[in-house]
């Protein structure tokens, strides 16, 4: 059996990112860039005022003075003339500080009457003015590819006038569950059966991932209809079997996709939950084989097929983070598997992440998954553990799972 | 002035919940329930395996036994007879275990040979079975109304056997920016112009917090056109404009939308970047009038927008959350005006998240905002803070933000 570790590195060693595609801005967000973002101007384009108040010569704005009013620059509308010695010009934040003007007189420190302006209060030379270029200048790097945007990355980018953006496909990952005891929900449950989660739940973690799902219809338990759905995925950045992955009589998918070109790479690592999974390649298209079981086929979605679209969308060996908390409770010690438990977080009264495992970890509890905040990692032969002990977790709404 | 949670108070509590709609299972990630999620079925249905292996009379299974196989038991296939004294009947993981068997003999501690089946290990009664229930039971609630959907409950709903859900729908959130100095970015930029950054960032902001945004034409600073796009967002479940709220000759947000029916609450926040910030009600539809540079404009969204979206769309309540952290650095004293500094983050080697303020703190400066983790909280008047004091921060990637 491999170790999580290593069955990463082979999967994410065996994945190219996807091509790129022009979206407008206003649908980049979440997107991953496929090439920098360079500002196409200065930003401020010139001196700015960071105030509403009086453009002014400082040496002329002492308190007591009068200048005289001599025009108006509001945002947008740059006072076309220059400020001369005694003059102020009424100005507004982010317009223009007009030529001559070397500092900000604030409205709340002047009293002007029709065009005499009284300075209240004495002005500093380059007080309240933003030089040009403080935020970024032209051909500065604003955003660098491999970079997933965030609400304010689309703020800097549209600040650096870019209409459009070049950035990965979202890689289009095809998800196949397997088995005759399973039906779509609101479908006929046979006798014994049970209703399919595995399917839409990993669509939902591909959409946040950053992928696009595409949701193939259930496979029974049988070599043909398991080749067909093979068939069907060609077009795929990636196809997730769920099923069909163990040790029994009844593991198909690998029987069944043999004649179908694929070549297996692996299939077992020493983890828990999740111990069968498939990782190979079905013609050209990347195969990974998640287990049936809700829980361990959520898990290793975390921590297998995550990566996986993070690195076909242009994030190579991007793993889900792992965070340092403290044990609520007691652990018993680990065997040769390491161990993904699900957990809930508080905060201490010193500050740190308490982390609390479930009592029952049971690979067939959803429900214990959903009310999970976190996986609380255990390595391999990991010691018994007091409350406490420092840990490591991956938090589950950090990732948007 | 108002402070930030007074004025919080007050515009979560002009909110009312958006109506519901029915989306399927496969598009409701991330939506808001607006009904309970009860299950449909138990789960398991029955007592099933959780291993590979053979349904036996645990009685009869004593280590160095033979018995006699009876049949086979695939997960969706129950086995139709019982398990008499001295049978077993092969399992599989997900299978419903026979009527008469009360323990499974595990696959790897079995030898079988036709029909005969060796008991390697002494198999105890229970073991290795799933009780019916084990996960949920029908009508047990799942997942209570109002709450976001993470991609586990999308599993969880699913296992219940729901193939539609009672969602709210997603507000509708228009966004007005204001400005003569303003373009849309690949638009020609006059003379001390700027591209507009706000109503995009924005926009992505309102779909982080669920919502979706309306992005109107830009307005120029004129009584007439601030009033036309006022009518124009009668449908929105929410406007928000940005620029046009400062102290200056220039504010003409509210000047243009009096005549339309404006009704004021409030219009400045002791609070840092954001001063002004104006929240009322343009006939049936709330406005917030959100500040013109664009990191004011982006932390009011997280402060005030983001809770307001939350509101609208079944979330009474919900604050961004706060995280305790440590400085990194040293920290002045503040003034009589909350403070959300953009800050960076790291963790201490004994774990605790450790907190950075850029040093330049300008609201123009949109980069530091693309960089920042956090935005690190300053209360009205606190002292001045050694590094390793305790703060709290609001953790953006945690916001989807």
């Amino acid at each position: 059996m491999l170790s999580v570790e290593e069955a990463r590195t082979r999967i994410l060693g065996a994945l190219e990112p996807v091509g790129a595609e022009t979206v407008a801005l206003s649908e980049a967000w979440g997107r991953v860039l496929a090439a920098p973002v360079q500002a196409r101007l200065t930003q401020p384009p010139a001196d700015v005022s960071a105030m509403d108040g009086y453009a002014v010569r400082a040496a002329d704005a002492v308190e007591g003075t009068r200048l005289t009013l001599a025009g108006t620059a509001p945002a947008g509308h740059p006072f076309p003339g220059s400020v001369g010695p005694g003059e102020a010009v009424r100005i507004f934040t982010g317009a223009v500080v007009p030529a001559g003007a070397d500092g900000i007189l604030l409205q709340e420190d002047a009293d002007a009457a029709g065009q005499s302006v009284l300075v209240k209060e004495t002005v500093r030379a380059g007080r309240w003015i933003r030089p040009a270029g403080l935020d970024f200048a032209t051909d500065e790097t604003l955003l660098p590819a491999g970079h997933r945007l965030t609400v304010r990355d689309i703020g800097l980018a549209a600040a650096g006038n870019h209409p459009w953006l070049s950035v990965h496909r979202a890689p289009r990952i095809g998800i196949l569950a397997t088995g005759d005891e399973i039906s779509l929900p609101g479908e006929p449950v046979g006798p014994g059966g049970i209703v399919s989660s595995n399917a839409h739940a990993l669509a939902a973690l591909v959409r946040a991932a950053g992928g696009v799902p595409l949701v193939l219809p259930i496979a029974r338990d049988d070599v043909d209809a398991i080749a067909e759905a093979g068939r069907a995925a060609r077009g795929c950045d990636l196809l997730v079997t769920t099923g069909g992955a163990s040790v029994g009589d009844h593991d198909l998918v690998q029987k069944a996709l043999l004649p179908e070109g694929f070549k297996l790479d692996f299939w077992q690592i020493a983890m828990r939950p999740g111990k069968p999974l498939i990782w190979g390649r079905l013609g050209e298209t990347p195969l990974m084989g998640l287990p049936g079981n809700p829980v361990s086929s959520l898990v290793c979605g975390i921590v297998f097929l995550w990566p996986a679209i993070a690195a076909l969308g242009g994030r190579p060996n991007l793993l889900p983070p792992l965070r340092p908390a403290r044990l609520a409770e007691p652990l018993a010690e680990n065997d040769k598997r390491a161990e993904y438990m699900r957990a809930r977080l508080s905060t201490a009264d010193d500050g740190m992440l308490l982390a609390a495992a479930f009592p029952k970890q049971d690979s067939s509890m959803l429900k214990t998954m959903a009310r999970a905040d976190a996986l609380l990692l255990r390595a391999p032969h990991a010691p018994a553990l007091a409350a406490g002990a420092a840990v490591e977790v991956i938090v589950l709404s950090e990732l948007g799972l």
